[in-house]
């Protein structure tokens, strides 16, 4: 169970202090957040709530969304927000096409320059901005970054421990180059978060909650844990579903199942 | 406009007889058409029915399906259906994953041996396959050929004019490694099909259906037409367009618009 982190967005209704209490129950190390929920919650009383309960905040969801005009004050206090949960990892959605843009290498060009004017930031606050590539069926409207090899490429000029990349099953399962991609992120040292979702079919509208709990769908999550675990990476396995079947259900039987389907993959 | 074709799957309610009268009146020199409707009319009816009004057959959609038991004489009958129609073109949609597996690599083995396997009668027949690579939200269920890269690889072994690919600008437009993968296509001759569709959001229930009319989205069309142009490619441009929106609208109104589109883009 040493490795195992239990995304909040994935039990989303269990109220903050019922999570964390469930979380110290089950035995789980580590949370990671979300910037709303934790708003919601209060930033110093969340840190607080997690700290005094010795848990750990593998990440923090989300910043980036660079496409919107105050990008850059939204992720400096995202970077701060990050430092004060304790967290060293804050994950980063690239955001889509501004407006009626159809300049999507324009858009990419634009997520790199903004990752480099954060990192001064994110070095001061000791905090790693981790580049998570979405599927690429979010490649318009909210995140223009749709394969590791991408978020490899934005990362390269910067430190190692300044910029890194989130590897999520559930976005990449279907790329054929994404195992030399984490071979290449572990030999940089770059992989910054390691999240678990399966791929379900039928796709709801809108398609943003459509994602299954480990071991309900069809991506070998086994073949990914090991690819990760041989490229370096010892960090959190963070389940993170989002589902309204699964929002709907109680907090505590969702974490049991998150804990056996990350069970299965040792 | 004598580069245009009108693919039948974008007016799906619109008869075959008033669809190819349409298209005569308006001058399209083509149509790309769909099986199931071939079959609906008669194969032999309409192979005459198009040829009677001096229309070419751009494509046939859609051979494939691999992961079906009865794949070969599916995709047998999908080449003599081309061949009666006239038309030198087969798309091919590669079928997802079978039943429960987890193994993409093995179903995508599979697709190229079963493409291999239906080259003789693609050649004795002069009917080119064009493998169609999906966006990789189908990968699961209809295609885990999801990049051009990936279909090139597959048409590797085989003589261009036996197997090709179709470049979709709906399936293909998010990937940075389009535009070399087009010019690698066209160095080989392996470019058998062009269609235009644009990327429109929030994607439906299923995401089968969320195609939009050129001009409607956020694809750079253009830059699709002028690529497979600087490669080579010489062969219509077919539009083809799933939405129910378009599908309730007369079939002469969506084809004024496909048309405006198509134009747009010289």
């Amino acid at each position: 169970m040493n490795g195992f982190s239990l995304n909040q967005a994935t039990t989303k209704r269990w109220p903050l202090d019922e999570l964390v209490a469930g979380c110290v129950a089950a035995g789980v190390p580590a949370v990671g957040l979300w910037r709303e929920e934790v708003a919601e919650y209060g930033l110093d009383k969340t840190a607080t709530l997690v700290r005094d309960a010795g848990l750990e905040v593998s990440s923090l969801c989300r910043g980036g969304f660079f496409h919107e005009a105050d990008w850059y004050d939204h992720n400096r206090r995202a970077i701060d927000e990050a430092h004060t949960l304790g967290t060293d990892t804050l994950v980063l959605v690239s955001g889509g096409l501004p407006g009626r843009s159809k300049d999507i290498d324009g858009a990419r060009r634009h997520v790199a320059d903004a990752i480099a004017a954060l990192v001064p930031d994110a070095l001061a606050a000791g905090v790693r901005l981790a580049i998570e590539p979405l599927h690429p069926m979010f490649c318009a409207d909210r995140c223009v970054v749709a394969t590791l090899g991408q978020a490899l490429e934005i990362a390269a000029p910067h430190p190692a421990h300044a910029v890194g990349v989130c590897v999520d099953t559930y976005h990449l399962w279907w790329d054929d180059q994404v195992w030399d991609h984490i071979a290449a992120a572990g030999r940089q040292g770059r992989i910054a978060a390691f999240q678990l979702a399966d791929w379900i079919t039928p796709l709801p509208e809108g398609v943003l909650l459509g994602r299954g709990l480990p071991g309900t769908g069809c991506v070998d999550l086994g073949r990914f844990a090991t690819a990760v675990r041989a490229a370096g990476y010892q960090g959190y396995v963070e389940v993170e579903v989002f589902h309204e079947d699964v929002w709907s259900r109680p907090g505590g039987d969702v974490l049991d199942e998150a804990i056996r389907g990350y069970l299965d993959l040792l």
